[in-house]
């Protein structure tokens, strides 16, 4: 359970490095032991790999956007070994304007791998909820 | 690198199962030693969680679907132990009206577990590219 404790942790602290606007918290918490294996899909977005790219695409989204906030539902953890899956749905509040604020529902699958203890971010997968939620009974409807 | 051969091979069998709408195969792709921990997201989608939801899911989309056809590209396999992250891109091909189709760009993350040998399918998850391909030196542009 203290590997799940920390993993979470780590899960959230991507989302407040985002809040924060913090470009060096962000770049700590992505593995540089293997540079090429790191990928970010952002939502509706292509597929971005390579940490230094990754780390460009964070500064220019948090650079572009005045106010985020994600409150995290649904988080699950998984941890095998050195290496941990979480899936979570993102819940985004966002300033549309100065005084109105949007939300939107993503949901991400964050892949995390412990280096020297560490559990550092390998993949982070957002994808935007498009339309109205399906019922599982019936998704074709 | 014979990890990675199966992986592929693993991967690969998502994609053919989904063209044949063979629900059987589909199934036997699919985790069954931690059924709960199965995670499932279509494009455009909330997330699916567990096996029989996740299976539901995909009977009721090759049910809907009269063809559809992957051709995947940048395909990655990292292996650690026994837990393997795919991630591509899925090139769709499907139907629109009889005599026309269409295309998408969907991104994938794919994350088997081995188990007994045999790497199954824990979580599946797909985003649509929206728009234009965004120029990662300015993405917010």
């Amino acid at each position: 359970m203290a590997d799940e404790h920390d993993v979470t942790a780590a899960n959230a602290s991507l989302y407040e490095a985002f809040e924060t606007a913090d470009v060096d918290r962000m770049a700590a918490l992505w593995d540089d032991a293997d540079p090429e294996a790191v990928v970010c899909v952002h939502p509706g977005w292509p597929m971005l790999r390579g940490r230094d790219t990754v780390l460009r695409s964070w500064a220019a989204v948090m650079a572009g956007t005045d106010y985020i906030q994600f409150f995290l539902t649904d988080v699950r953890v998984s941890v095998l070994g050195d290496i941990a899956v979480v899936t979570c749905q993102e819940n985004v509040l966002t300033e549309v304007t100065e005084t109105s604020h949007g939300n939107a529902a993503v949901v991400a699958t964050n892949v995390f791998v412990r280096r020297a203890g560490r559990w550092r971010a390998q993949v982070h997968h957002g994808s935007p909820v498009l339309g109205r939620l399906v019922d599982d009974e019936s998704p074709d409807g």
